[in-house]
């Protein structure tokens, strides 16, 4: 079959690999109807994280059902499904607790969390090809409507949908909330969707992208663009002085200024401030552990320092990590079939598997109106 | 009347001051029976918070009120009562919302939160003394059973209990948790004691001091000694492996190690390893927005660079700053009454107020025993 | 002044009294701008609860503060506000706690939770008049923004809006959810207008009045007509046969069939029977632990029947009670301001003080269209 | 193998029965080293609960693993486990919400929740033999560390333990709380506890049978003699007047007054009236939606009548139904370990399965000491 395969910094190709088949009888295969690029596929893209050359990659996947092993007992052949990008056993502790993001099981290598087509996260090929493997099926695969209708929204439901709203359950979004979002990429737009989803007053979503900032927009947010103006000072304008009740960080490790100069910890810095004291921060842009790349020594090793002092003055809360997506998948499904979501509205090119090398460089460069690229494959 | 008075760094005495009286409708007055000695009240007293010469210090003050302002319609002339730490005015958003530690109205300089005998925390004198004036008094007073029952029980009430247990909510400490404290000086003990009230299934505290670790033992917990074992690998020895689910930081800015030297981000490293994916870590150690006396440039202001790398591959939840009293003293006065909570266990003297200046000197040095130190003005 | 006076069952009449003053140093006077008829007027009208003649009607108002008294620090004159429809004295372990439906010290009568012009509620005359008296200012008002847009939206802050958000609390409606609520009278309506604002993915409201049910589908709810169709079976219809995860009732003890027959039971059956196993409901329609005129022996003494053994079997989860009006009144505010919420749509009529007595028969006999009513003193 | 076999009503014997064997593949088949009697138990026993002669009771298990079907992969032959009562697919959505008391696919018959030996929880045969099988048993199983230690306090992990726990999560338990339990049997003295682990201020237990009020006194609660002085007034003056804050029941539908006269609705009336406005109530004590051995005809339907006016006006919130035991029993367990926990001071006799009919017989009658029975078959 094809898939998108990693070749090295800045190389995909779509290849001929080996079709999945059921190892575990918990397995299923999954034939691949929509697959999306992440912002985070980027990161081993611009070799920014370690990738064995040969890789699948894909962890936004979706699909129907094509076959399952002898002890799947939920899901069947024929169903349409969502596929989480976390992998999780559904047995472990942290699974029982609804951490899914944190399987203790999954990952051989002992770390906990594991997903597909993703560095350290466990032996599992990606899914941007024609068909995937999903272990733990019947744990693991959200149904969904049969037939093709909402196909762009539900695509969304494997990762960025659920990580942006993520990010506002870390930063306790409630009814009546005044919420700042840093960042207006997928993530970005779908924690500023969930956010008016919640029932905020207001979300103010701060970016130097045009394109980006007019789709926060239509998600019904007030754009804030730092490129023009000092986003904290724009945020207390906004509330009356007070401050924003919730801030969400959706930049992640590799914030850079305007000028695309790298400060890892700009984002954080501004948070600080734009939050009023009693408030609570979500971070979903990821910081790492360890980044070779890094530009300071300290980022090296994934210490970050920012206005800790500031932010235990105010006495913030402080929400972190990869999403698990079963917490909260089902829920915006549903808000999708009655249309009270739209996610799709981030998409901005659909295109067919093979033109995947060609759509990660135009995402890569963040190319006018390359917001959220879905690979269809042929089958 | 007599006060405990700043007059420079390491330098108090207690001198003849003129006595407060009703300012406002809603001010009390109350005779101080006990006022105790804070860790926090070393931070001026070493100068490393600013503090005005001539001000009068404490915060942890308890007593018998002696006059009410006209307004005043609930608490009565003799009542026994504790006086929180935070001033707060009872009708702002923030006191609404219960955080009385961040209250919008109280102190005049605008900054959330008010306090008594305090750099920045507002203009009101501190209670070691014979009488101190309460603002607000009918929402800021609570009231305890008359006599003299449980006096050195109720004199932790007005802080640090109530501040050990906010690490132990802020750290989601639950029935059956493994809970990590750093630091076993009255806070981090206070911590302790809460998990434990709790119902924490394993409390473990971290520190260098023999008498300190000892009482923790006497509350449940089991010691650590960090001069003879690393931390971390204490910590996860004594989980089977796991990690602890809650960290709580009771040390603050000024954490050194065994041999003196001062490393601001020892601790927040050390929890960030010690603390299992998906735990959740309380910081009730004080952080402070800038310090110019710190050794680095980065901590003068308030930067504090810690693996939060790790900490985001975690999933951590992190919470931090000063404790709203109301929201737990009712609470904690009725364990104490009901004999479920002996927080009393920690102090260590009860000394007439005449000698607070050797007590300030010996409870600085961290003299052997000197563990918590209870002053009774002579009234 | 002019004023709303009560004379006997279904006897109202504007009369002239004697206009309040400051009786207590917290007390403010507020010239009432807007003052609306609740559901709950009906009961002491229709002699379903006793209320003394010659007692002023009113416990839903707003308008302007002209006058504090001495210890009032944070309302000025001058204030645009909402009164809350509970008095609560913001000192008690109960408002402490954010339960001013319940204060333990505003109602003399020593039933916790007090009000304006309502039986049992404390000798506080109604603000259907020209000025009202609000105790303990402070801490009850809610200031809004100056001038007089959103008036008719913001008069519905110090009841039923609350009431009705209360609801969908106490259901525990989170985005996604499919909520049922019993109920298009203006606070069943204001529940399905909060239940859309919390994220609901459906909201099905049931009565059996069209004019209120074309209101309903106004805030995007789904009719459910219970003259036509069984509202139990509609309801697992629309579910997918699930049934709904939240039911809200927003009737009362004076439930009854669309012939007119009163069944006390019936709604609370009817939740039962729509709501799935481990579900929750919320009870804001009342209750009253004691009913005179009621049919039966058994609610009489506020004693019903219902099909308890198949919640328990369900594992329901059931909230009920007044709302603390303070605990959402400040973000639902915001929500009008920034125009996400618009509970005005209820809004029927809007009438000269003066007319109180014909509004209060149309609205007792549900005329067509008389929904909600909204008097304007002349002052 | 032995089994313990439902006969019809008083009528159980100790037969010999086909050994259970792998039929899916993820089931495990367990040697049961201890398996108790549970008051629930005695409701088929006492021709309440209609039982096909023939059954298999017993749903409070625990054992050693000796044989796991081909699809286990987290569980190994040899591990000792606790198996809740409680049978989950650990797939559907209520399982993935953490309500594996409702789970949606282990019933056949389409109704929520199933378990082992019991009428209406599907066709599980129940454990009182030497070998159970168990569904899904990565998901069900909880392990325990090898060995004989704690067997009796283990023992009581699969059911009566959660459950009390249940009851004071259901009633908001919290460090500090007043709690009232009504009923002493097994369940309410495990709630005891829990409230105790919990850290409640104050746990009253209300009883009329000496034996099980001293067992409460040994958890440190204090004991109401329900055949002595009024329940509500003896809490209320505990309480200093205030009421309880939370309430359990512990009792269920066949509650009786000390005389042996059955009044469904004596336990609820009672709790409504002891717990304080703004309180909350937990019911574990079993009400079912149809009982035909009822002595009212309401209560043969289900319906149970109460004084539900009163606890509207105090504001309630009421929560019900089975334990969804894994939610709690790992904490449980660890609590065991370290000693915090001691649930088997209600186990008053240890016997061999073969003497399962005179166990049932004595723990029927409520025989003076008789709380609580673990049988342990020969194996």
């Amino acid at each position: 079959m094809k898939a998108v395969v990693y070749r090295g910094a800045y190389d995909v190709a779509v290849e001929d690999v080996e079709q999945p088949w059921i190892q575990n009888p918990l397995d299923a295969i999954v034939r691949i109807t929509t697959t999306n690029i992440c912002g985070s596929d980027l990161h081993p893209y611009e070799g920014r994280a370690p990738m064995e050359p040969g890789s699948r990659l894909g962890h936004e996947n979706m699909g129907i059902v094509v076959e399952v092993g002898p002890a799947v007992n939920r899901i069947r052949v024929g169903d349409r499904v969502s596929v989480p990008f976390n992998i999780a056993c559904g047995t472990c502790r942290n699974c029982n607790e609804g951490y899914t993001s944190a399987c203790l099981r999954a990952n051989p290598s002992g770390h906990p969390g594991a997903g597909y087509g993703y560095p350290k996260m466990g032996p599992y090929p990606g899914g941007q090809a024609e068909y995937l493997r999903v272990p733990w099926a019947d744990f693991n695969l959200l149904e969904l409507p049969e037939g093709d209708e909402h196909e762009s929204d539900f695509a969304l439901l494997s990762d960025i949908f659920p990580t942006g709203y993520h990010g506002t359950e870390l930063a306790h979004v409630r009814p009546g909330s005044a919420v700042v979002v840093f960042g207006a990429g997928p993530v970005g737009l779908m924690a500023a969707h969930s956010a008016m989803l919640r029932g905020a007053a207001q979300v103010l979503v701060v970016d130097h992208q045009p394109d980006r900032l007019r789709l926060a927009e239509r998600f019904g947010a007030m754009p804030i663009d730092a490129s023009q103006v000092d986003p904290p000072e724009a945020v207390l304008d906004a509330t009356d002085g007070f401050g924003a009740d919730c801030g969400i960080e959706a930049v992640g490790f590799q914030a850079h200024d305007p000028a695309g100069q790298e400060h890892p910890s700009m984002v954080l810095d501004n948070l600080v401030k734009c939050v009023r004291a009693t408030g609570a921060l979500g971070i979903v842009g990821v910081y790492e552990p360890e980044d070779p790349g890094a530009a300071t020594e300290d980022a090296k090793q994934g210490r970050y320092d920012f206005v800790f002092g500031a932010a235990f003055e105010k006495g913030l809360k402080i929400g972190m990590g990869q999403c698990p997506v079963k917490r909260y998948n089902r829920e915006l499904r549903d808000l999708i079939i009655r249309g009270r979501a739209i996610p799709s509205l981030i998409v901005s090119h659909e295109v067919p598997l093979e033109q995947a090398p060609e759509a990660y460089a135009h995402f890569d460069r963040r190319d006018d109106g390359w917001t959220k690229v879905l690979l269809h494959p042929a089958a």
